[in-house]
């Protein structure tokens, strides 16, 4: 059997390695345009920051340790120019020397991957203008910033990619700006949840323009001009483009597969193409989202593996079957993380699924043993079953250990009941005994037995001030003091009980504290004396992080409280 | 409704708050005999250690701020003498004076955890001897370390409090001694895997005696002599006792209820005992094991809280059921983290239940990333469904992510193969594309579908050294040049291919390589050209690790090479 893979990065190696370890007799070719295999692609900002220092990390395999340890015969600077699915074959051309070559095949596996957009602006092609996807990249923008010791750095977008090379850019002393066409950055996560990241963002001292488009650019004396909508215009010295990426399926159209959205490669659960023989894997192909049952793009190096292992065993005669991808997707951010798995309340809207919420605000370990911060942790379930449809989580220490938690769970059917029970390992170094996955659980479930009604930021600028209602904080003194929510109540927790009689009963009581746990108990108290009352989820913290973060008003134009014009 | 609980930690102060936040008007009070309520008891070593320096830290809950939110009557220093259910009240005693009371009760609540171990061995009251479970044990161990400046500790035990005890007090600059009867420290997981802690503990300048029971204490001129058997003795100015817990159900015995082995509570699923109205939860009650089926004890903080949570439920007239322990827990070892879930393979044996296992040894994120390290993982399903039934994982970053995810994959029932398809957050800071559960799954589903077979270290001292196998060492030379198991013949994987000849095809071959990775590589070579070959699963490293901290003669009774005398 004669196996061609084009692409050799995350899926397309990983299909190659898991071939061979099944049929030893295979042979296994190869094709990858770029001058590298199988190279540490999502490392490849951390090299620009330095935190990757030597650049031998970035390609810990080789075509030769490859053809060593799997008999793989890999061709780098080879690119495919069409395949022929009638004679089985592909049209490949050496770019050493431009000489162009057939190459037969009995399974064709496409790991071609995704781009990034470039989009047709005036100026798009200066030479400060880089892109960032492959190793030749990296040193092309390394190698600029030893050259020219650039000060200042515009990023256009503010996702995975955008926010990683923010950060290494400050790493390297640049002042950068991060321009954002919608009003939050990282859209794997809710715009409620952004706002913690963009209120953190601004404290590294990354500026940030949301909702503001790049029209082009031009040079200037003193640098690079990226022209903005509203005829803003920021000058730097260099502009990292990384607006997203889009399936590179040039040869899988011209070859007459069946295509999916946006140009992607459609395949089975399989996967395999609409033609046969050939297969498809990672970035460039469109998957079943595990939570929406619909298809969707979803580029990451976990999925990509594993479709690259699942093509290999059914080229092998196994039967493997890829069950979907729930996009699980974490950043590090200077020392915060920003986590999600399953849908968020976008995903949820777009795809018509029922959902109900909550926001909880709990501390990665004990708060007795050093060193503990808090997460901010948002649940997404169904209102009915209480089935675990999204989580999303922003915070420092732990973050990445609870969604993978959640996305096992979101991965087994599992219901905000089940978060509630679930027995995870504790002692004062990792956790709480009831660990924030338990507390979303408890909240959850308060919610949907009716223990607790809830309210949300969103809902606070609605509220009628007409006195018809009750707005009432629970905070301490000093809490109340440094800010709150204009024409409310103030009674702390503690001594509610004797001050109920400042409460109208016939009024609705919308109740805060900080983060939502006081307030819940206060709720209770208020129930108790029969009182109908709601409890903020998240607290006025969350609130209040929205308000000087992003603001209510959510429309994507809406131009960020952030955003510093230079 | 007039509720009253015995104790005031874990479960008891759960109890109280949740049955507050569900009944306003419920009368609910607490007896407490220690002079401390919802103490932060797994902090306690920490404090003595000095990582937390205030003690108010440990008493973030007072009975008067019990009182103030949550309206609950908190008496410390109140001891229960008896219980009289046919009266539904209880005898209290006051410690402050020494009078008594009869409270009555609607509902009653016991919480009344489980007491060091105090065998009555000679000498064993000398004031240098200290067992830790309270608060005031802590400032009694913390207030002799200061009088005292001690040079020299011992401790008689080497479970989740003997470990944190010697970690904290080598801090201090104490010289420690751990003397434990088993041949291994850490009884939820595994002599091999705790083999490794072995060596760690040494390597922190911990001497370890295994396999050495104490038979008492006696004075010396320079400090306190304890008297091992084999008349071994070891001079040091304090020991702490830390040989394990028993349930504390004196009340419970002599008010006749149901008890389950070792003493314990019997409880059924709604947290009730034998007799109506009345509950137990926390250490003190017998659990159903969530994996094993059988009734067990499990004293740890997590199922202690949820069972707190559900008794209050239930007695709120809610329907709340507990579904049983499965033992997830963790401990930080110096910079070492140690955990587990489900059952191990001493559980499984004594549960009859069949098992296979596989160790894995994988980085806790991407390696090109500075400060990955390695955690092995041994992970146990059963050998025909593949279902989950324990996993256990020594070593540093990302551990408790990892034992928690399993812990979540065992509630919820996964079988290894889900393991393989787990969708996990990745970026390079945090995981690699392959996280280490998935290649747990990868590992588990090559042996139960037969892609390899394997052998573990246990099985190497047994095979036939008379040339009927072949041993097979795939590492490279340097590896190779440290250490090597005896009688392998030495064949890198990477040039496997044309050495085969070197093989004898009619004569198995039993393969090792470092970790067990490559030399699954070589097994899928060699299965290729028609041998019958072997994976040594966890590698020569394992298998070394297991021969120098611990040995081969895996007997309770065997002398572990580490004692060092003194």
């Amino acid at each position: 059997m004669k196996v061609v893979i084009i692409g050799g990065v995350a899926g397309g190696a990983t299909a190659a390695a898991r071939l061979r370890r099944l049929d030893e007799n295979a042979q296994i070719i190869v094709l990858e345009r770029s001058g590298y295999v199988s190279y540490a692609n999502c490392g490849l900002p951390y090299y620009i920051g330095g935190t990757i220092q030597n650049e031998k990390a970035l390609t810990l395999q080789t075509p030769e340790s490859f053809k060593r340890r799997f008999n793989v015969d890999v061709r780098v600077q080879n690119e495919v120019l069409a395949i022929r699915p009638e004679q089985k074959s592909v049209t490949v051309r050496r770019l050493s020397d431009g000489t162009t070559y057939e190459e037969s095949y009995d399974k064709l596996i496409l790991s071609p991957g995704a781009k990034p957009v470039r989009p047709n602006l005036p100026g798009i092609n200066h030479e400060r203008i880089f892109t960032l996807r492959s190793v030749e990249d990296t040193f092309r923008i390394h190698r600029f910033v030893e050259e020219n010791a650039p000060k200042r750095a515009v990023v256009v977008g503010g996702g995975f990619i955008g926010l990683e090379m923010a950060e290494n850019l400050t790493h390297l002393g640049l002042s950068v700006t991060v321009v954002e066409r919608l009003n939050q950055v990282m859209s794997p996560i809710d715009y409620d949840m952004a706002c913690g990241v963009h209120a953190y963002l601004k404290d590294k001292g990354v500026s940030l323009f949301l909702g503001s488009s790049v029209e082009g650019f031009e040079p200037a004396d003193d640098g690079l001009r990226t022209i903005l909508d509203k005829g803003r215009t920021l000058t730097s010295d260099m502009v990292i483009l990384a607006i997203g990426v889009t399936p590179e399926t040039h040869l899988a159209k011209e070859a007459g597969l069946r295509l999916g959205q946006r140009g992607s490669i459609a395949v089975n659960d399989r996967m395999e193409t609409s033609i046969p023989d050939i297969y498809a894997v990672g970035d460039a192909v469109e998957v079943r989202h595990f939570v929406t049952g619909s298809e969707t793009l979803i580029p990451l190096a976990g999925p990509a593996n594993k479709q690259g292992r699942i093509a290999a065993d059914n080229i092998c005669g196994r039967d493997s079957r890829y069950k979907g991808s729930q996009g699980s997707s974490v950043l590090k951010l200077f020392d915060m993380t920003v986590a999600a798995t399953g849908i968020n309340e976008d995903a949820a809207k777009k795809a018509g699924i029922e959902y109900d919420k909550v926001i909880t605000f709990t501390a990665s370990h004990a708060t007795y043993y050093p060193g503990a911060s808090n997460m901010t942790v948002k649940t997404l379930f169904d209102p009915q079953s209480g089935k675990v449809l999204g989580a999303q989580i922003v915070g420092f220490e732990g973050v990445d250990k609870r969604i993978d938690v959640l996305a096992t769970a979101i991965r087994a059917g599992m219901t905000v009941y089940d978060l509630e029970e679930l027995e995870l390992s504790y002692a004062p170094p990792y956790s709480s005994a009831k660990d924030p996955v338990n507390m979303a659980g408890f909240a959850a479930v308060n919610v949907l037995d009716g223990t607790v009604k809830q309210y949300h930021w969103h809902d606070v600028p609605a509220l009628p001030k007409d006195g018809s209602v009750t707005l009432l904080d629970t905070r301490t003194d000093e809490e109340y003091a440094r800010g709150h929510i204009d024409g409310t109540l103030h009674i702390p927790v503690d001594v509610l009980r004797e001050h109920l009689s400042e409460l109208d009963p016939s009024k609705p009581v919308y109740v805060n504290c900080q983060s939502g746990l006081r307030s819940y108990i206060a709720c209770r108290i208020l129930s108790g004396h029969g009182y109908d009352c709601y409890n903020l989820s998240g607290g006025w913290r969350f609130y209040d992080l929205v308000k000087q973060n992003g603001g209510f008003d959510t429309a994507p134009a809406h131009p960020c409280g952030l955003a510093i014009e230079k």
